[in-house]
């Protein structure tokens, strides 16, 4: 059983850091994005090595207290905070910011687990290389956050997720070792896979303290382009042609359903929208290609064979730099605009690609039986990755659905564990899903991933709560 | 503590299986490739199902019974053979070789663990996809056995190892039960990473039963050619330039010393060589290039840049796909012509890309100063894996050296290891290379395997003796 943070782990914590690295936590660390999970108080430590991070997991090993690991808290599901059981110890890794070290010419770069996303890609983009993790919240997220939660992003379809970014880790496991794992090896098969059991553990195995990152080459040239199509369907037929066109070439694949236009024409109306008239499907499709490739030129070689097919009825490719901002603004905006909507309930799902077109033709009928409610549908097309969310209907507040909150979550997940999907496609567990990780995981699967909790963190200190409830 | 495999167990085994599916192991079982693990005799079992394999699990769990879970026999590292401790029963997954199910519009498909790689790379070519994972056993070995050891081979560089492949396992775990992960998802967050952890742990905490498979399009075009560099270092700014002029499009960048090329003259005539004056160093490049891009030119142009750049002094780009079969013969023979030679020790190792040049001079160095030997340095450049193996001196036998056998796996291993390398890059540990990795493994990662192994297998029965010594 573990004990909460008393005054006396507060001194015994005191006498190993320096006294600026342990503080009461200001209030944002104690709550999450969308404020489901937070907690009064709590204490917080900032190491600056990891030489500090070891030994204060070897103190709260010792005295049974809990460790919170922290990045830039931009998680959704309630990783980041633990409202539940005895107050543990939140350990940020913020000033742990180091690029340590950049090697273009073997495409990998060496940060420290509180590096801002942002600050990597940058550091890739200064020698001329891209890391390719992509997503909404990279100018707060942290690369250890990243890789704790195994992000995704829009690149996925083209680059994977962190897990497939990361080369190595340097972590500091359960009972304060510290694992030098840092390989800028493309190729080892000396033993387990610790790295990849670390990445999307979500800090309940150890706390990732440094990573070595790949990086790519960056496409010679990049192209956007916005495509109107009859059907999910017909997005997905699409996007096997533009592979069939372009292989590799295609970087992002998002589709994106009338009501999430809708919803930002009324709340924020500044973002230009694609199509004078608002289609009820339409694709952004991002390219980039070698030398010797126009992505224009290829995107218009797409489009018309889209026409041909009679897959799309109306496109737009980006003349600009500007303009392609433009476009991925709308895509960008979305999450964005269904928060100030205020969502019933929110899903980041993911179904085998070619059954897309059925998820969301017997969602919408499932749901429709719950009551009159709307539906944004858009997302990761390319990935099979759906952000599924459901609002209440014009006029009407979420409050006004509280009875079928849960209702709405189960008919979704259902159906998707119907499909071979994932109720959690690139969010991760945290708090919010641990029921769902029971009600649809594999026994097998949830009967190891018990006995390796166990067996790597005995005493429970480490995230308690999150990926595997109390 | 483990028993052998006795009367009663066999009685046990056949109570639960068909009578064609038990009997004495023949020879082929019994001994690996390079002949340095062997037993004389062995109880096989050759399931037929899932359910079969979990029966089988379930009784030499309770009977406290080893397992060797048996592939195509291909691996190089005694993984497939154990002659220490009680005799365990040998698994084949050999029957269990069905393609399940292929799914061309996601790039999936679903193989049994028993089925042939060369059998996936041909169920992918009939949906005119690729599954890129290629290496010389590839019509012997089987996918189990290429997961469970993560094998690498020529196409690394572009599409990952087999880990990389790999979307889903279905897997029979050291308890009987049942893992039905067998997902056609590109992205799931939900839970630990189970499956990167069957995956390369040969076998030694699970049996992978059949796995879901990622496939990738064909590139349009493909082209080959050899390219005489001026030393190492040339080649790795010359695959730096490669991979600035044709991004991704690279998928395989072999270097070949001169040795080898001494080798085939010598012992496999029939190989035509590349060169009329054998190079002290060559390149050979494979590239596979989108539609609109034309290898021959892209070949051309890449070479012509090397030329400029002192990088490359002679050339020859394949006119037809007979003669990128005639250059891809010359690379797949040399393994062979070393094992015609003998060698003293051989090394699958890896180094930081950068690091490549360096561990090549200072290592002929050290292995100079043990005598007069012969070095056949290749392999997979682009992954800074080489096999880097000593050879006796002219008109000596391997026999003439058995003194410094040791010796020479020492001093290459440790400035492996002092390079930030791996001592097995894309082998595994098997039997061969455990003291190895006692040795070289950090001890917080090793401390971590020990934990899952008991965690997972606290009888011990999953491939005893491989990976972690007895």
């Amino acid at each position: 059983m573990l004990n909460p943070v008393t005054d006396a782990f507060e001194t015994a914590l005191r006498a190993i850091l320096p006294e600026h690295s342990v503080r009461a936590a200001e209030p944002r660390y104690l709550e999450e994005p969308r404020g489901r999970y937070e907690v009064r108080e709590g204490l917080l430590a900032l190491p600056e090595t990891t030489q500090e991070v070891s030994q204060i997991v070897r103190l709260a090993n010792e005295m049974r207290v809990g460790i919170v690991p922290y990045g830039g808290g931009t998680g959704l599901v309630g990783g980041q905070v633990a409202p539940d059981g005895p107050a543990p110890l939140i350990l940020s890794l913020e000033r742990m910011n180091a690029i340590r070290s950049v090697h273009p010419e073997e495409n990998v770069l060496i940060a420290e687990a509180g590096t801002i996303l942002a600050d990597v890609q940058a550091a890739a983009q200064n020698v001329a290389r891209l890391f390719p993790l992509s997503l909404a919240a990279e100018g707060t997220a942290r690369i250890g956050g990243n890789l704790a939660t195994n992000a995704g992003g829009v690149n996925v379809l083209r680059y994977g997720n962190a897990r497939d970014l990361c080369l190595g880790l340097e972590a500091v496991l359960p009972d304060g070792t510290i694992w030098n794992g840092l390989s800028r090896l493309r190729k080892d098969n000396t033993g387990y896979d610790l790295r990849n059991l670390l990445v999307g553990s979500e800090g309940s195995l150890g706390i990732i303290t440094a990573a070595s990152l790949k990086l790519s080459p960056r496409p010679a040239g990049e192209g956007t382009a916005f495509m109107v199509v009859d059907s999910p369907k017909a997005a997905i037929s699409l996007l096997a042609e533009a592979r069939s066109q372009l292989g590799d070439g295609i970087s992002a694949f998002e589709i994106i359903h009338k009501q999430g236009l809708d919803f930002l024409e009324e709340y924020i109306p500044s973002v230009r929208l694609p199509f004078e008239e608002k289609p009820e499907w339409c694709v952004l499709i991002e390219v980039g290609l070698a030398r010797g490739l126009d992505p224009q030129e290829a995107l218009e070689t797409l489009f018309e064979t889209g026409l041909e097919k009679e897959l799309v009825s109306d496109g737009l490719i980006a003349q600009s730099v500007g303009q392609r901002t433009e476009f991925w603004s709308v895509r960008e905006h979305i999450p964005e605009a269904n928060r100030l909507v205020g969502s019933i309930s929110s899903h980041d799902i993911s179904v085998p690609i070619s059954l897309v077109p059925e998820f969301i033709a017997r969602a919408g009928r499932v749901v429709e039986q719950l009551g009159p409610l709307r539906i944004n549908c858009f997302g990761h097309l390319g990935d099979g990755n759906l952000h599924y969310n459901v609002f209440p209907d014009a006029g009407k507040s979420r409050q006004d659905y509280l009875a079928e909150r849960d209702e709405v979550k189960r008919v979704v997940h259902d159906l998707v564990h119907e499909l071979g999907g994932s109720v959690s496609a690139e969010h991760g567990i945290g708090r919010l899903k641990t029921g769902d990780l029971e009600k649809y995981g594999d026994p097998a699967k949830l009967a190891a991933m018990r006995a390796i909790k166990t067996a790597l963190d005995p005493n429970g200190i480490m995230n308690p709560g999150a990926v595997l409830a109390l």
